[in-house]
């Protein structure tokens, strides 16, 4: 069996953590399988080389921060063969140059075109666990690029589907996805399986399991992905295009705290109004989530919107400084709110799965706000500080019961 | 004109004198030349990743090591080129693979095969300053390996032979090479220029400035030294075939302190017992200098010679160890000597030179206890604690006259 395994910055953080990941991928090795290892930089690396870097020169150009950025991961591998060679197994580093992980041209945010596979095979062959830096790849220039923030994921879809790997198993510092965040509802239960679809509904809200890219790549190559921890022995989640619950219409129930509502109030009532506010943000990269647009009344309609809440500000900015476009009565922002959706596969042959859900929050007296929906989703903005409530309330109605 | 320029770790430790170090490169570019820059790991990045290596695994394979000591360079390059972006001008930075700097597969001390310039001409053309990682290079299985220790100073002379270039600059924290030791020796004189041969000599002989094999390589290239100061603007030391000051007999005076004694004593007189003792000795490379033989006497003979300090335990223990080959009857080391050398291209058409160094160390009563030479240097083992008072003597006698 050839199986690829990743491992992020906090798995490889100190040498303790080294060769305890050096260790689990011996296991497999010794077992007869082949191994090949994705991992992120170490712990605090990379954001200690940006500060560097943004020390020197706050605007440095992309192609120069990814030069900079990809010596975390050779770091990473170099130490791995270290270690597992100091156990006794043979062990090779390999960098993107020396696998040839060729990338788009993109610096910082590069999309994998193609990865060779000779050398990874060659090292196989000759019994080597195999350990690639994740995260990088190499551009048409020959320049080192980077994959965005948990690109290591990514690399290890990549890998995985270039490798034509049996098993892909991203190991976290958690046990695996959940049915809603632990922490604030006791009873959430680890998944045992969850779609593509699924994942990445949850993934986009905030439950930062799996990157996003990583989850599509994988189906869109129908790499089947496991999701567990680096610290324990518990079996995680597996991530697959098609799962086996019968009657979970719900899989799990995810809250996004980093939400804001920006309302446009008595905006005129006439056509492109949409459009002109939108673009000025798209313009400046902002990101809009749900959107609202009241009924006309007295030749005037009002807009509202959420935005990520570190945007808030910018969004308002570009909409005062545009007030001559956007003609608006009176502009009003919020921070005080946040997300909550339930995601599951079993919605698209299901109805009624929304009204299940506002008579949930009814049930313990929270006031939704917005609405917004997908096939296999369903959101509701609310206010901050009854979120944990109505998850709990929607986790109840939907998982336990 | 084609310039390269190299500067080493301690001229690019922080910010600051990264800045510094991008002005001094961008006033060349300025004026219209083609700046390639080659720079060591900041500070002391490259001691730090040892020890990281070292605490997991103290026998990691030399091919990890180069893996990982790599990023060290890389690091300097995306930095410094980050500095020059800010100071508005154009640079890039390059790693090995990126050059392709084709070296031997001999990990951790590889040497330069072929250097590809395409990329760094095209570079060049658009303009732009090219920053390039010292030290390391690539192999023919694709595996990064690296030069040894003051390997940036070869990959600069390396580059200037390969590029054609104009002028080769060695950047360090002293001013040039100087006459002898400035902290023992208060009227040691910077040398304007000095010969390959010389320079090869006062390296081996511990004037650390800059790199044998660096020195080698020029000479063997004819590629034209500075070395100067990456802290100030005073005018360096080039180093040369054949320099065009004349009368001096004596370039400069260098003293070893890193110097040990052994004597064994009363051997056997008979073929063969030199051969058997060094042969030993070069089994556990144990490099051995000055060599010393009495003249038999009573059927016995006695063997000198020195080794540097660090090794004189071993050797002692190698030759005890074979005490049925060697049959001495007794061992002697002693740790407390120094050897000082007077080196000169002209010694070679000028008899006397030797005989004026053992008169002037008489003249201040200094014992000479062992003595060898080469064409173009006269070397006498002393006691350590009169080193000081005989490099002064010497320097008198042959610099300041």
């Amino acid at each position: 069996m050839l199986i690829v395994k990743k491992f992020g910055g906090s798995s490889v953080a100190d040498k303790e953590r080294i060769f305890n990941v050096a260790k689990r991928c011996i296991e497999d090795y010794e077992a007869g399988n082949d191994v090949v290892v994705v991992l992120s930089a170490m712990g605090k690396t990379t954001d200690h080389l940006i500060e560097m870097a943004h020390d020197i020169n706050p605007k440095a150009s992309k192609r120069e921060m990814d030069m900079l950025l990809a010596t975390g991961e050779q770091t990473s591998v170099a130490l791995m063969s270290m270690a597992m060679q100091a156990l006794g197994v043979s062990a090779v580093s390999l960098n993107a140059f020396q696998v040839i992980m060729h990338t788009t041209s993109a610096y910082s945010n590069a999309k994998f075109k193609r990865i060779d596979t000779e050398r990874i095979f060659n090292e196989l062959e000759q019994r080597k666990i195999v350990i690639i830096t994740g995260f990088q790849g190499v551009n048409k220039y020959d320049d080192i690029t980077t994959l965005g923030r948990g690109g290591s994921d990514t690399t290890a879809v990549a890998l995985a589907a270039a490798l034509h790997a049996d098993a892909c198993e991203i190991y976290t510092d958690v046990e695996g996805v959940y049915t809603a965040d632990p922490r604030v509802v006791p009873n959430a239960k680890k998944m045992k399986e969850i779609t593509y679809d699924e994942m990445l509904e949850l993934a986009t809200l905030g439950a930062k399991v799996l990157h996003n890219r990583s989850v599509e790549l994988a189906k869109k190559y129908g790499v089947q992905l496991v999701v567990r921890s680096s610290l324990n022995r518990a079996e995680g989640t597996v991530v697959k295009e098609e799962t086996e619950m019968e009657g979970m219409l719900v899989s799990g129930v995810a809250v996004d705290k980093n939400a804001a509502r920006i309302a446009i109030i008595g905006i005129k009532d006439e056509p492109g109004m949409a459009f002109k506010i939108f673009d000025l943000l798209a313009k400046k990269n902002i990101n809009v989530d749900i959107i609202l647009q009241s009924i006309g009344r007295d030749g005037t309609k009002d807009i509202s919107f959420t935005v990520s809440r570190d945007q808030m500000d910018e969004a308002v900015k570009v909409l005062k400084d545009n007030a001559a476009r956007v003609k608006a009565q009176k502009i009003e922002a919020d921070p005080t709110v946040a997300k909550l959706s339930i995601v599951g596969a079993g919605m698209q042959t299901h109805p009624g799965v929304a009204a299940g859900m506002f008579e949930a929050l009814y049930n313990v007296g929270v006031n939704i706000r917005m609405i917004g929906t997908s096939e296999i989703r369903v959101t509701v903005l609310v206010d901050e500080k009854d979120v944990d409530k109505a998850m709990r309330a929607a986790h109840d109605k939907f998982i336990e019961d």
